[in-house]
C-alpha cells in the first residue's frame, strides 16, 4: 500500500477545501454576520493541515493502484467531512461535534439529512458553507462515477463507462481528466443557469445560489426550515423540478444531448426507464392528491412531480409534508421510490436506475429461461449482451443493499427508535436522500436521534454514497493482506 | 397443452381429498358434535366431482410435460382449497365463502393464518379437517420439492435434488415415486411419534394428533385460540420445538440420518446454517428476555427458542405474544427471520435457508472478486462449484420475492391497513408462516382484513408456497403461446 500518495492526495483535497470555505465570505460581509472569523480560522486550519500533509508526502511515488484508489475514495469523504465541521463548531452554530459531523457528512455525501431546528437563524457564510459541502460532494461523485468506479469495477459500474464521452477508461489517463473537466463545466453551467432562473422567479440571490448548489448535487439542503415549501411560487417549484431531474440524469448523457446528439438521450435505456418511473409514480400520486386531498389539478400534479422527482433523484427537497397525504398509500409509494435512486453517472445516490432496470430485465428473462431451459438468454443493455458475471455483480450489489438496510433498521431500533422511524432513517441515509418517514419525516429533522445512532447513520450515508463495496472492502482482512 | 391429463390428475386428487375429509368422523362421533352430516356431504360432493373429472378425462394421453406440470401444481392447490371449504361452509362454522377460502388455502399452503375468533367452539370433526388440510399440504410440498420442482428447475431447486436419495431426477420415474413414498413414511412416522410424545405430556389425544399434523406440515393451526401458549407445560413446548425443527429440515437429509448415515446431517451446509441461524437468533432474544422482561433463564431460553424455531420453520405456533417484548428490537429480529424460511426439501416455506446461504457466500465472494478481478471465483456448495446461471437463478428468486413483497405491502395499504400491519400480513402470508406484526400479531387474527385483502393474501400464500415462479409463469403470455 502506497500510503504516501494517499496522504499527498488528501493534502491536496484539504487545500482545495480551505479555499471553498472562503466562498461564503462575501455574503458574511454583505449581511454583516458574525461568522467571518470562524470561516477564516476554519479555512486556515484546513490549509495548514493540507499543506503539511502535502509537504510530508511530496516525495510519494506517483502511482495509484486500485487498492490505493479504494482507500483514497473513502478517506477523502471522511477527511473532508472532519475538517468541514470546523465552521459549524467554531462559529458556535452547531457546538456539539456529533451534530456538526452528522451535518457535514450529510452534506458531502449529498444526503441532506439535517439536525438543525432553526435554519433561518444561522449566519449566511455558514449556511453557504453548508450548501457548498453538497456541491463539492456532488462534484466528487461525478469524478468517482465516471473515472474511478468503472476502473475499480464496483457494483457493475464498469459497464456504464462505455456510455461516457471517450472510450472505456482503463487507467486514470489524461483523457479521463479531460472528461472530468468537461463534466464539471457542465455541472457549473447547470448551477449558474438554475441560479439565474430562480432569481427571475423572485428568489433572493443568496437563496438562489444556495438552492442551485444543493439541487445540482441532489443534496437537498435548503436555507429555509420549511425547505422549498417556503417559496409559494409554482415557477420556482417547476424550475427546481427540472433541475433535480437533470441532476439525477447521467451527466455524460446530458453532455451528448447538449453537444448536438440529443437522440442519445432518448435512446438511452436508463434515461427512458428513469423518466418512466418518475411519470408513472407521479401520475399515481397526482390522482390520489386530486381525489382524496382536495387539491387543484395543477397543484396535485406539481406536488406529486416535485416529491417524486425529489425522492427518485435523492435530492430531498420538499414542498409538501407527504406523511399527511391521504390515503397513506401515497407516501408508501414515495418510500418505495427511496430504494431506486438516481441514474449512474449522475449526482443521485441510492441503488441506481440502471441496476433496477437490469434487475427487472433479468427477472423477466428468468421466466423465459424456465420455459426454454436449454436456451442461453442473456440480459441485454444498450444493444449488447451483458456478461453473467456483471449480472451477478449487480444482483449482489442490490442484495448487499437490502441486507445492510434490514440489519441497520434492526440496529436503529436498539437505540429506542420506533420501527417506522428506523425504516425511514435508514432508507433515507443509505439512499442519500434527506427526509424519511415516521419521526424523521419531511416536517421533522434528525436532532432526536441519539448520538450513537447519528454516527451509525453517518456511516450509512458514506456507505450508500460510495456504492457500498468501496467502503466495505476496506473492512475485510483480505484487502490489507500481502 | 394436454388439458385432459390435468383434469385427470385433479380428479384423482379430489377423490383423495374426499377420503381425507372423513378422517375426522371418529372424533365427531366421540365428542357427539353436529358436524357429521357436513363432513359426509362435503366428502360426497368432492368424491362425485373427482370421479366425474376422472371419467371425463380417463382417455387422456399419459404424458406430463413441464408445461402441464406447472399447471397441475398451481391448480392442485387451488382446486383442493376450493373443495376444502365445503366442511366449513356446510357446517356453518365459517358461513362466509371468503373467510372459508382464506382459512382453507391458509391450510393447504401450510401457512396457518386464521380468521377464527373462537376456535374452541368449533366442532371436532371440522377442527380435524382444518388440521388435515395442513398435513395434506405438507405432504404435497414434499413431493413438489423433491420430485417436481427440480424437474422444472424453479428457483435453482435442481441443484438440491442431488441431495435427495437417488440420482438427480430428470423425469417422473418410478425411482422418484419410490423416493416420495419413503419420505411420506418418514413424514407419517414423525407425526405419530410426536403424537405419542404429546400424549405423554398430558395433551388429549385429539389435541395431540391435531398439533402433530400441523407441526410436521409447519402449518401452525392449533385447536386452541391461544395456540401453544394454552398448554402450560415446558415438556410440551420442548417436544413441539424439536418437531418443528425436524419439519423445517430437508426430509431427505433426515432420511439419511435415520438410515445409518447420521454424518450426512452435520456435513450438510444448509443444515449447519439452519442450526446456526436458529441458535444465534434464539441467543439474542433469550438474553433480551432475561434482562429486560424479568423471565427466568429457563423460560427466556424456551420462549426464545420456541418463537425463533416457529418463525424460521414457518410453522407459526406461539407461546408468547412477541409484540409485547421489550425492547421492541426483539420482535424486529423475529420479523427479519420471516424472510429466511425453512430448508429446501422440508415442509417449511419462505425463501429457504439454502438460498440465503448461497446469497451470503456470493456476497462475500463478490468482495474477493473486486480484489482479484481476473480470477474466476465460483460459489461452492456441497463441495462443488455452482454454475453462474444457477446463482443468477437464485438471486433472481430472492429479488422477485422482495419486489413482490414490497409491491404487496403497498397494495395492502390501499385497503386502509396501516403500514406495519401491511408489512406483517404480507411477510407472514408470502412466507407461509401465520402470525405477523401490527394488527395481525400473534394475539390477533386475520378477520379484520377486508374481503379483497383476504383474496390478495390468499394469492400470496399460494405464490410463496409454490416457489413464486411456478405460479407467475402461468400469468405470462409466453407460457400459453405455441
Amino acid at each position: 500500500m502506497n500510503f504516501r500518495i494517499i496522504g499527498l492526495i488528501l493534502g491536496i483535497l484539504l487545500i482545495i477545501e480551505s479555499v471553498f470555505m472562503l466562498f461564503g465570505l462575501p455574503f458574511s460581509f454583505y449581511y454583516n454576520d458574525h461568522d467571518i472569523s470562524a470561516l477564516l480560522i476554519s479555512s486556515g486550519i484546513s490549509l495548514f493541515s493540507g499543506i503539511s500533509l502535502y509537504l510530508i508526502n511530496r516525495k510519494a511515488k506517483r502511482d495509484v493502484k486500485k487498492r490505493e484508489a479504494y482507500v483514497i475514495v473513502t478517506f477523502s469523504w471522511l477527511t473532508m467531512s472532519l475538517f468541514g465541521t470546523l465552521p459549524f463548531i467554531i462559529s458556535g452554530t452547531i457546538p456539539n461535534f456529533t451534530n456538526a459531523f452528522f451535518e457535514t457528512i450529510s452534506g458531502f455525501t449529498t444526503t441532506g439529512a439535517s439536525i438543525l431546528n432553526d435554519i433561518e437563524s444561522i449566519p449566511h457564510g455558514i449556511l453557504f458553507w453548508r450548501s457548498m459541502t453538497q456541491w463539492i460532494g456532488g462534484m466528487g461523485i461525478i469524478v468517482l462515477s465516471i473515472a474511478i468506479l468503472p476502473l475499480i469495477r464496483v457494483g457493475g459500474m464498469q459497464m456504464f463507462a462505455a456510455e461516457a464521452p471517450g472510450p472505456t477508461p482503463d487507467k486514470l489517463s489524461p483523457k479521463i481528466k479531460e472528461t472530468a473537466r468537461k463534466l464539471w463545466f457542465l455541472y457549473l453551467g447547470f448551477t449558474v443557469t438554475e441560479t439565474i432562473l430562480l432569481v427571475i422567479g423572485k428568489m433572493s440571490l443568496f437563496d438562489a445560489i444556495n438552492h442551485s448548489l444543493t439541487t445540482m448535487a441532489t443534496g437537498g439542503y435548503s436555507t429555509k426550515q420549511a425547505s422549498i415549501a417556503h417559496f409559494d411560487s409554482p415557477f420556482i417549484h417547476y424550475v427546481i423540478i427540472a433541475f433535480m431531474f437533470i441532476a439525477g440524469t447521467n451527466f455524460a448523457i446530458s453532455y451528448f444531448a447538449l453537444t448536438g446528439k440529443p437522440k442519445k438521450l432518448f435512446k438511452n435505456d436508463e434515461f427512458k426507464f428513469y423518466s418512466q418511473i418518475i411519470l408513472g409514480a407521479s401520475l399515481i400520486i397526482a390522482i390520489g392528491l386530486y381525489w382524496k386531498n382536495g387539491l387543484s389539478v395543477e397543484q396535485s400534479v406539481r406536488d406529486a412531480l416535485f416529491q417524486v422527482v425529489s425522492i427518485v433523484t435523492t435530492t430531498g427537497f420538499v414542498t409538501a409534508d407527504y406523511l399527511q397525504w391521504q390515503p397513506m398509500s401515497l407516501w408508501v409509494v414515495l418510500f418505495l421510490l427511496m430504494f431506486i435512486g438516481g441514474s449512474a453517472g449522475s449526482t443521485g445516490g441510492g441503488i441506481k436506475v440502471v441496476r433496477i432496470l437490469l434487475l427487472f430485465r433479468n427477472a423477466y428473462l428468468e421466466l423465459k429461461r424456465l420455459i426454454h431451459p436449454n436456451a442461453v438468454i442473456p440480459v441485454r443493455y444498450a444493444g449488447h449482451a451483458v456478461p453473467s458475471q456483471i449480472i451477478i455483480n449487480i444482483l449482489a450489489f442490490i442484495i448487499f443493499y437490502i441486507i445492510i438496510y434490514l440489519v441497520s433498521v434492526l440496529i436503529m431500533t436498539f437505540w429506542g427508535l420506533d420501527f417506522v422511524t428506523s425504516m425511514g432513517a435508514v432508507a433515507t441515509t443509505l439512499g442519500n436522500i434527506g427526509p424519511g418517514i415516521g419521526a424523521v419525516g419531511p416536517a421533522e429533522n434528525f436532532a432526536l436521534i441519539p448520538d450513537g445512532g447519528k454516527y451509525f447513520l453517518s456511516f450509512l450515508m458514506l456507505l450508500g454514497r460510495l456504492e457500498l463495496f468501496t467502503v466495505i472492502i476496506l473492512l475485510t482482512p483480505q484487502f490489507w493482506r500481502k
